[in-house]
């Protein structure tokens, strides 16, 4: 229990660097980077929480309030000097998007929701607050496009090996470990291999030549 | 109170679809298309829950969730074949926001608030998925509009002629009836002689040239 | 407390008819007015409320909505013919972040929260009803640019200020008081000086040239 405390602590630190970073081009000051940090590490849980009708969180254990507030502190003086290569940031992003993605659905399987509701909850964990940073940003959200190969499908087919994991017998922390294994494995597999769900396209939009 | 059922559940499946195809022109993956779907159908229902402090409808009857989820899927493909006519979408969208109003309506009046209270309940259950929908896509929601055609006036008023009907004494079904007639007539008027609210000037704007 | 319940809705009427201004230029119609007005005015409590799972303010005493939506309509036919300076609405304003912060922060200390968790719903108060009023008109928030001078930044003290004073054996209206004084006194010296935080830049911003 001890342990999964820390992994969410470190999960919720990481995202609010994260946020951080979509800040970059967008003249936004310092304390904008702290509330896109904050949303980011979060908005996810947050959102989760109001609709399960539960404590918030962060609400009832102020320091994931702080921890984030100095990460995302950190981050806007660190940002000045050092850039990070975006892609030392997959593997802890990828690691970050199971374990809160887990926490998310075990929380809606505790309180006794149905498996459909279970995954809408561990998908919105996982990524409602980027969600929520993209639209502060003024920008349609990152997941939703195709290149970001299989961000939330993963997300959602782990929270559902998870779920049937636990229906057909197995311990918590095995159900868990095989959710969040699913999650890590497909979003390998995506970026190694640019797999992305289909993109949305009108029957016209073949037919009818625009330049829309 | 079966067909009561049934109609919100006919009515959040066409708001999933008609979700879908605002989606279009944005580049959008088949994840961001079920989202659409779902923020469009359950929207509204989820934020009036919350404010209400009601349980959120969908996290207590799951069907709710797999029901949009499967039209939102179905359209996504759909579209790729035909392309419906939007006039076709006047009728039933039409029938849905008058349904949906007197449901969220019914709802804030059943839980003893005050009519204004109610009002504003029952057309954030009509208006606020939409709403929703247009910001995730990053744009200015379209019910704000004028040529949207008193669509969330249309709501309000329906909302205060069942708070009327009922407050002189009418059966909730005919109540229900009477709100959801005064949308639809509402909406049919507006819509056939093009009627909008006013829009929004400043008194500068007459006298200062732009090119805005 | 009288007194106290006729400044929030001092405020709450003021914050409607600024939200109005904000629709300047988008080509909204009356009802968008209303909702700019309404979500600029009831927002920020709006979501402190449902995040300490507190009945939303509004919900339980209808005047604010009533209220709110008086002022936004009379806003919105004011405009047409008086203009008012900006430099008329700074001193208004001020004084209704401040309180608005305060009342905020009391009722998040009222329930026993963390200091942390209470300084984040004072901001919140203060501060998310002008986010969501931007979002909605599809702009990055004001509240997160360099030029608009330490707001949330004089409401978090202002906050802090607060809650030191409470902690150190000060009575709630002297503690109010100091808040609420900090609060303007920071917005005062921070727009005659011009005084910001520091934006946030990349490292790599200085040293490669970009066309973004």
């Amino acid at each position: 229990v001890l342990s999964a405390y820390l992994l969410e602590h470190a999960s919720v630190i990481f995202s609010a660097m994260a946020g951080v970073l979509a800040a970059r081009g967008k003249n936004v000051d310092l304390f904008g980077v702290i509330v896109l940090g904050l949303v980011n590490a979060v908005g996810g849980g947050t959102l989760r929480d109001v609709m399960l009708d539960a404590p918030v969180f962060w609400v009832r254990d102020a320091n994931f309030v702080l921890s984030s507030t100095f990460a995302a502190v950190t981050m806007f003086f660190l940002a000045r000097v050092a850039h990070p290569d975006p892609k030392w940031l997959l593997l802890p992003d990828a690691l970050g998007l199971a374990l809160v993605t887990m926490l998310g659905t075990a929380k809606a399987a505790q309180l006794g929701h149905a498996t459909s509701v279970c995954v809408v909850m561990g998908v919105t964990t996982g990524v409602a607050g980027g969600v929520l940073r993209d639209v502060l940003c003024g920008e349609i959200p990152l997941v939703f496009r195709k290149n970001i190969y299989l961000y939330a499908t993963a997300a959602a087919l782990g929270a559902g090996a998870y779920l049937a994991a636990k229906g057909l017998g197995a311990g918590e922390a095995i159900a868990l470990t095989i959710g969040a294994g699913v999650v890590l494995i497909l979003r390998w597999l995506a970026v190694r291999r640019r797999i992305g769900l289909p993109e949305f396209r009108l029957s016209s939009d073949g037919h009818v030549p625009t330049n829309e």
